[in-house]
């Protein structure tokens, strides 16, 4: 097989400039875990310290009426457009990944009275199902399983054989956390919608490196992670979505004063803000909201069909260059780009170890139970270049460790 | 009644010289809601900056093992070590206040099954009595009311009079909002244990202002707020209590992967983590948690019996003062320095337009039903001239709305 080196692929990249405005690519750091942390971009600390010198220390108390109560929503909708491909209103920022799947679960659970199951695959990320178990266990529900191959997600098939009429809720990541997959989430979605279910998509894994049409695709509702793609930092607050259609009913069981309809009348009787707000329930995280933001005015700039060019590119070109130089390894991700989402993952006996040996070389990637080193190429700060340092340097320890 | 002079008293301050260490303080705006929001600390601007070019830019996933993962525990025991009077490892902080009431009170619930009551106070702050509406109606529980004084909280008879052998939970604040009476939580505790209840305490509007006791006083649970007198910022993440002696027992209901005893084995089944960090349940907010550190290790040096003393000489000087200048206001705070914290109430029936007339000439108390002119006056930042000019403020304000 020939490629075009990697030296090439970055004079050709488009998009290329864009990792210059990135805190610390210019280091021999060979990062490989985007998908994990994103880097920040160069303006995110010194707007970090005018925030708390201008903003916080000159508003004080007056900065939530003139702004920061707006921010879940007005970022929602930031995302929702440049990223979800969902109108405004639906979207909304706030509490971790975590809670927000516990709250939507919850509301779908109570949309669908009388039906029994919460349909899930085995290879979901973890907090999803351990979410999803301790919901059955409370409302009463059944677990029910889908197994799924390695390097692949749930196919329409599989989930057309278990749902039925007792569903009430299938949740399911739109880009899987080991293999990448990209799930149909449209097709999967009607399937869903033909019995009278519910769908929640965990969108963690592919926001801000797969584009999405979740209003196309006729989504109820869905999650995701601003630390990864969107490069929020460590911790920063997830989003949540709900469709408009599902908005005046939906009730999520952590009835806090900011998802009330006026959270300053603080008066004796809880009733739900109209809108994506109920969904809040605490004081919104300005200060970990801040961050999130100079990534999603650059995605705006640059657009989701450009950022996923590039992301294929990069998981193309360690795909294809793993086939040459690492033969011993096996490609736990779609081999076809069209399904693969913004990282690969390769599996080998020996991969816990090789990691600790890479991250010893500064070369940055993860590894994920079983076997599995995986590269999560965020698309506008990592380099053709990175991509083969870090490859080189897992042969070279292969040869070390092996 | 003859007073010393606010520029006397502010001579005579041990603490005096802390109020520069506050951005903002060199202005002439006079904050009067510091148990809203704290101001920040000069340090914190280039802690945060530093933060994101340094250490996220810098160490990137490898953050997470070398520090971010044990900051909810970290940040927990400074803070239950400096502000609870609480022993290691029973605190931690993540999530919001509201999410946090939402754990530990199921969590609560759950630890005494078949009792069939939750008891609260009516001036209780509005979130707590949401969440607590919220979890008797799913969990098939009785809310008990207690009516309290304007100026006053629950006393120790009327916990008396209602608990029993079905109370599952009392739910209470230290300090109240609006009038600022602290309640004798030791004495409330001993009532609610005496009939088998657990206790959870809502710290907000005492923790950094008023001192603690936590182990003294045999508490069950707590949660508080650290954007008040902790000075946080902006929707910075709460702290939860959980008492030793519960830890091996209680379960909250929002299991996800930080919880978990070991959360990159990424199993199939939840198990909770020993200790405390099983209330944890999404990636923590480290960002959020950043400024945090200024504050606790400011009151580290002061300690907390020494801002207590400054804290009683300002709403002192305030009340007496409101009683020369302000005649036709009430006190809606206790007048006994022992039983008020850190903030002071009083009512007059133009109060919200005073407030919002106070506002535009830079004068920043806060309003809150009804006809509540509440001034929060956090130790280490106010000074008494501040509380002078806004109260003089207050009569021109007064005098031309009348």
């Amino acid at each position: 097989m020939t490629h075009r080196s990697a030296a090439d692929l970055d004079l050709a990249d488009p998009l290329a400039a864009h990792r210059d405005l990135f805190v610390g690519t210019e280091t021999p750091l060979v990062y490989l875990d985007g998908n994990s942390l994103g880097r920040p971009l160069r303006a995110t600390g010194e707007r970090l310290r005018s925030f708390v010198e201008e903003e916080w220390a000159g508003r004080l108390i007056r900065g939530w009426d003139e702004r920061w109560m707006d921010l879940p929503e007005v970022l929602g909708d930031a995302i929702g457009a440049q990223i979800l491909g969902a109108s405004t209103g639906q979207t909304i920022v706030g509490d971790s990944t975590t809670v927000l799947l516990y709250k939507l679960m919850r509301a779908a659970v109570a949309l669908r009275p009388g039906r029994t199951e919460i349909v899930m695959d085995r290879d979901n990320f973890p907090t999803d199902r351990y979410v999803a178990d301790g919901i059955a266990r409370e409302c009463g529900l059944t677990l029910r399983w889908i197994d799924v191959d390695t390097a692949a997600g749930v196919t329409a098939e599989q989930l057309s054989e278990v749902v039925g009429e007792q569903t009430a809720l299938v949740s399911l990541s739109h880009v899987a956390y080991r293999s990448a997959w990209i799930a149909d989430a449209g097709a999967l979605t009607r399937i869903a919608h033909d019995v009278g279910a519910l769908v929640l998509w965990d969108l963690s894994h592919s926001a801000g490196s797969v584009p999405m049409a979740l209003d196309d695709w006729d989504v109820d509702l869905a999650v995701g992670c601003t630390y990864k793609y969107l490069n929020g930092g460590p911790g920063s607050p997830a989003f949540a979505f709900v469709a408009e259609r599902l908005l005046d009913d939906v009730v999520q069981p952590i009835q806090g004063w900011l998802g009330a309809a006026d959270p300053f009348l603080m008066g004796p009787t809880y009733h739900p803000a109209d809108g994506i707000r109920r969904i809040l329930s605490g004081t919104p995280p300005v200060v970990g909201m801040l961050a999130l933001q100079d990534m999603l005015q650059l995605l705006s700039r640059v657009g989701m069909d450009a950022v996923r060019d590039k992301s294929i590119g990069l998981t193309t070109y360690a795909v294809d260059r793993a086939a040459e130089l690492l033969p011993e390894v096996a490609l736990a991700s779609p081999a076809e780009a069209s399904l693969r989402g913004g990282h690969v993952t390769f599996t080998h006996p020996l991969m816990r170890e090789v990691t600790a040996a890479l991250w010893e070389r500064d070369v940055i990637p993860d590894y994920r139970d079983p076997h599995g080193l995986r590269l999560g190429l965020s698309p506008l700060s990592t380099s053709y270049d990175e991509v083969e340092r870090g490859l080189q340097a897992v042969r070279e320890v292969l040869d070390s460790v092996g």
